[in-house]
């Protein structure tokens, strides 16, 4: 017994922490499927404890290989002279050990599951996971989901000395000074024609800026169905149509707002119209953009909640200044 | 038994979807203190089923006021001939029904509950909450936080039609293109400025954009606090201590880094040092307005994971473009 225990305590030390074998104890109450009820009942009161968290005890044969459960509430309910084979649930699933942390909250959430065996490749019983330390898988993914966008780490306590913050957040402005600079060197490239207009200064943040808050929209939900496992190869097209057509259609909108109020503001025909052809097109791009990106990041194995608002702006950014500087030296210089 | 279950149905009813009453259920089995757990045993054995995600059995006096718990584990390995009252669970919390819901899920979280009692205010028993239902709710706070921050409704399906994704978002462009034609005023404001120095122009947008993400970092860190009840009144001022010593620092570094990459793009050394001062000043707001617009908006009952991220962009557009293009009004033309 104590041999067989600490071969389990092994095997939960060798499995990654977001698996199902990570997330696992070794906690559990076996029977086997040929004793009465009454056994059970009987080597219940005999062992006196019962682990928190034990709402089934596990089935098991004589190689420890998993069979299925019995609820807690069936003991206390059915007949004691039946046995264990006749009122064992045989189609609960056994979670393989390899499975990843956030599939299993997933079942949890579906079957509304209490605790769940964990088998190895074999079918044989490893041990069990319980609800409450899937809750701290579920509020986890969130957690990191939340505080990835923003570059910063879950373990990023909200009191942690002031230089150790400092440093951890101090990469992302790192990276997000790139990403201006970038945008600044395509600015650069249109000094002469902003000399001429000094209007384009003023305008040009609006299309970043518009792009920016579209993409990250359609970022976000992408970003979410990923996580949660609602969006794949399967229906990304469709997914990517729809944003496009929203992207448009917003564009569109948005393009003429901007469009009547440049107008107001400068008087200016040709620059209102430069100015709603950019919003129309960044718009789109950023559809685009916020579709593909987190799909493109996840398949090479990125986080797409850590890098993908990086890359969207970064886009979103260029982009707007572009089109708008570019349509007006074009046209208007 | 009909009359009062038509009774507790209707209290539940009553409830709003986001308190402990509105996430009750009434299925509970209760017992009274003063009789043998054999008697239960033989109860819930000719009852015959128990409900899901039971895992005790509320005790309650002859007026149905909460008095304790008993675990089905506790019936399973005590002596039959111990009364309830002897074994009972006395110390459980019963939730009132009037508790948030998110303060229901803190306490499921913090003591691994599977189910927990719901009272009156008279402390009479109503119903029970049980871990299913908290899961859903831990879920869908986390999706409220992600997608409130991108102004998106959490009822925004992936895969909604076109017309209505667009009608909910635009709203939310709208909101943001106000705060861009506030920003773009500002920058009216100086455009013979820019006229003068057109590199104003190809700087400008790095101060606003390092300003807006380091905001944004602080920003998250409190709405997720407030979320999670770990950010009150009492630690506020530790936190904006903490939070504007850390927007000073990273202000200091960025302020230099910029400086010297103004100073190799455009050898103008008083150009550089008004890019730098302009940095550190809007990193030290967005500190300030991070910390402190969430908390502003908490107590004025708005959702601050919705509102929060505009009011944060205006604040560090405004200041970065102000910042930078008013110090180079005075210093520089």
């Amino acid at each position: 017994m104590n041999e067989q225990h600490r071969q389990r305590l092994e095997a939960v030390m060798s499995f990654s922490s977001d698996t199902a074998g990570g997330l696992m104890n070794t906690d559990t109450i076996t029977v086997r499927a040929d004793i009465s009820l009454d056994v059970v009942l009987r080597y219940l009161r005999f062992r006196g404890e019962i682990p928190d968290m034990t709402d089934n005890l596990i089935v098991v044969n004589r190689e420890g290989k998993f069979l299925g459960t019995i609820q807690l509430t069936d003991l206390l309910t059915e007949d004691p002279s039946l046995t264990v084979a006749e009122i064992m649930a045989r189609d609960v699933e056994a979670i393989p050990a390899t499975t990843a942390a956030r599939d299993v909250a997933n079942l949890f959430e579906r079957r509304d599951l209490v605790s769940a065996p964990v088998v190895d490749e074999n079918g044989n019983l490893l041990g069990r996971i319980t609800i409450d330390d899937v809750v701290d898988v579920i509020r986890e993914e969130a957690n990191h989901s939340i505080m990835s966008m923003a570059g910063l780490n879950e373990e990023d306590d909200m009191f942690a000395p002031v230089i150790r913050s400092s440093r951890r957040r101090t990469v992302w402005l790192g990276i997000n000074l790139l990403t201006a600079l970038l945008a600044s060197w395509v600015i650069g490239n249109f000094e002469h024609t902003i000399q001429h207009l000094v209007a384009l200064a003023v305008l040009m943040p609006i299309v970043a800026s518009m792009g920016g808050i579209a993409g990250s929209q359609t970022l976000t939900l992408v970003i979410r169905g990923i996580a949660l496992g609602q969006v794949g190869g399967a229906n990304a097209r469709k997914l990517l149509n729809k944003e496009l057509a929203v992207g448009a259609l917003n564009g569109l909108v948005w393009a003429l707002v901007v469009g009547f109020v440049a107008f107001a503001w400068f008087s200016d025909t040709q620059l209102s119209i430069i100015l709603g052809l950019a919003m129309l097109l960044n718009l789109v791009v950023a559809a685009l953009a916020g579709a593909t990106i987190p799909l493109i990041l996840h398949k090479m194995g990125i986080d797409p909640a850590l890098a993908g608002g990086v890359v969207l702006t970064t886009v979103t950014d260029v982009v707007g200044f572009l089109a708008f500087l570019g349509m007006a030296t074009w046209f208007l210089v």
